[in-house]
């Protein structure tokens, strides 16, 4: 069997094919489900009790109060001190660039008033609490601590409280690290839905927050979609993706490499290249039977570059984007000459990387932007991770006397129009009986 | 039995007295949920012909072909034609306001350039297809049509799709003129869940979109929340609410048609007072018991005062903005001399009517800012619909030879951190061996 999946756009079994390709359907579990749904409740009523409980269940970690679930600002700072200084620098320009480039993105108030002396307008403010969950084990990535962490302080949000569960009281130092450069407030070493939902419904020792965000497993998720509307909650992420479109003029085991780079994260991660240049894919194929062996997570790349990834001759660049568009990947890179020329043409991806220096993984650690990305064709409407997500809007109405006289017949015709007549009268009240 | 509660926000019992007030669950209802399953995955594997088979059975309306469905932009535009003057012009300058006032929303693509030559930024596009959905029926709100259409036109959507029912072949004319003046594209006649599936999924007629907006009953909600994900949805909206601040300056009567206004919706609507002012809540209640018996809908209004109303005493102004923060109100009206000193103390709420004046009837219609709120505290971490919901970002990424110098060991040192190192050797690959 080959490494990957060879296709050709202009093949006539190649819609089929591609649909095929990218096929994948989040399954739902009845019986995580089902636990979630107790877990949730259970806190929801009994919140330290069962907060203690299922900690020392799920994570083998007892304590006596809930109280000494919580890590302090000096564990933290300990952590942060006690990293090797070439670990510390690079967290440390990491969190300086991400700062640097979310402050782009906060937005401001507005209004304008009309002749009249009608203001109309947005306040724009922050959340006043947010959670941020960080998976434990093997999959605790300080950098998406910084991600997290970083916007939402840009924001303004007043306290960031992050859980992270401990199993065995086994603590992250680079995670705590993090957290610490990144303004975390406070930080409890508790997990799962139990902690989704200590987070949204608050318990003695938790405080309420008002959104959760951060990445988790299965449980997480599911606890998330369900206490969603009691507070607000980021994406559902499904597995990671990238997109390269390549001109062929880059060398062959960057790509490779860049292939691989998503490939190791997870077996279901998809990893695809489409290039006019059939030459060029037959010389990444071969970097790529050369170069796997020698990666530590080799069996994780083998298995995701087999089962979803694929090498995709496309007639040109045109129809690069034509089905970059359809795939609305999470990384798209357009590692071509020019490659300014063509970001007019792609419509949805949730980060494009131009031009050969620009490797997916330069943008996962430390150019700036956000790596929290929409995945599964989501970046068709949704956006990566940003300030914006820790702000929100209050319209503003402020109608003068003036005002009211002009906008009052055209509300009160409405109303009547739609049946409501307390609207109408409202808006009649305040006309001036001249 | 009192028409409305009164209550005292210095009393012992108050934050008992308050939290049940407020207290709401959405119920979900399983016979609901499994026929949403149900009609979802038979619109998903049979298209039109489920299609067709449903809204016969739903709403009475039998056709030969799905094209039939459709209502030409002829038909729209006669809809409109035929309208009585008085009801065009209001519907006219009402949708102009709505544009003028979304066009401030509309975000734009940034980009930095750093000293050494790497490119950051953000790419705003509009997302490519919208569905709108519109309720039959009494709930028909032409205005609702504007609310939703114009910020997607404004954002630049290049389709949006509108789907309304007929039960029985029906159609609202002033619903349709509302669809021709907000610039909808294609309408269909159908409803119910098998309208959420068909526009998620789309069938050989109905065009498949990129999010679906706008209220409906319960199938409908129940269905968006289950296509979420395949597609992008607005807020799932609860029942509405007004809170007013008043400092007892404003005319009672006004007070008590605003409370009205609310009231009118449904039986859940929420309509509560704060007022430093024994005296004036007094005025308030007696105008309750004047006015009432004239209202059309009094039996709504009296069921909704009596069920989830309040006039609630507080010892001042401070008071009264720190309850409306723990309330997140989705209307706000601050009735007040110098509105806009209290403006600074407001944290969270969907709309702000600032001043006697700003009745929230001519927010909902004309004034302008979007009547598409926050409801049940989601005022917290969400924001009026707005042009944003019809725009996403990508990241932009464009790392020069030098920037990929300087930021590749960051990147490979953090990365292998984390232990993953196709991201560290992808990152390697780019630097110059000199």
């Amino acid at each position: 069997m080959s490494l990957i999946r060879r296709l050709n756009a202009e093949s006539a079994q190649f819609d089929e094919e591609l649909k095929s390709l990218l096929a994948y359907e989040a399954s739902e579990d009845a019986s995580i489900e089902a636990a979630c749904a107790e877990i949730l409740h259970r806190i929801q009523h009994t919140g330290d009790t069962a907060l203690l409980e299922y900690t020392a269940r799920f994570d083998h970690l007892t304590v006596q109060s809930a109280a000494q679930l919580e890590i302090s600002r000096t564990e933290l700072q300990a952590a942060l001190d006690g990293l090797p200084t070439d670990q510390r620098r690079a967290l440390e320009q990491a969190a300086e660039r991400i700062r640097r480039y979310h402050e782009h993105q906060r937005t401001e108030s507005w209004t304008y008033t009309e002749p009249d002396g009608t203001v109309l307008g947005q306040q724009v403010t922050p959340l006043d609490r947010v959670g941020l969950y960080v998976p434990g084990g093997k999959a605790a990535y300080p950098s998406s601590v910084l991600m997290n962490a970083v916007p939402a302080k840009v924001a303004g949000v007043a306290e960031l409280v992050m859980v992270t569960p401990t199993p065995d009281g086994l603590r992250n130092p680079i995670v705590l690290a993090a957290a610490a450069l990144g303004g975390v407030d406070r930080v409890f070493t508790i997990g799962g839905a139990q902690a989704v939902g200590a987070l949204a419904y608050g318990t003695a020792t938790i405080p309420a927050v008002d959104k959760i965000v951060g990445p988790g497993n299965a449980y997480v998720a599911a606890a998330k979609r369900r206490v969603f509307g009691v507070v607000g909650i980021d994406m559902i992420a499904g597995p990671s993706e990238i997109l390269i479109i390549c001109d062929g003029q880059t060398p062959a085991d960057w790509i490779a490499m860049d292939l691989f780079s998503q490939a190791e994260h997870d077996e279901l991660a998809q990893s695809i290249l489409l290039c006019p240049d059939a030459n060029f894919l037959n010389q990444v194929e071969q970097a790529i039977e050369r170069l796997l062996p020698s990666m530590p997570r080799a069996d994780i790349i083998r298995r995701s570059l087999a089962d979803r990834g694929a090498l995709i001759k496309v007639r040109d660049l045109d129809e690069a984007c034509r089905i970059s568009n359809h795939i609305a990947p999470e990384h798209l890179e357009v590692s071509v000459q020019d490659a300014t020329s063509l970001l007019g043409k792609i419509r949805h991806a949730g980060a494009i990387f131009l031009g050969a220096y620009s490797s997916e993984s330069l943008g996962d650690y430390c150019a700036g932007p956000n790596h929290v990305l929409p995945t599964s064709r989501t970046a068709r409407f949704s956006s990566p991770l940003g300030v914006y997500d820790f702000q929100k809007r209050s319209s503003i109405i402020q109608i003068s006397e003036s005002g009211a006289q002009s906008l009052g017949p055209i509300a009160a015709t409405l109303a009547k129009g739609e049946g409501l007549y307390a609207h109408a009268a409202s808006a009649e009240f305040r006309l001036k009986l001249s």
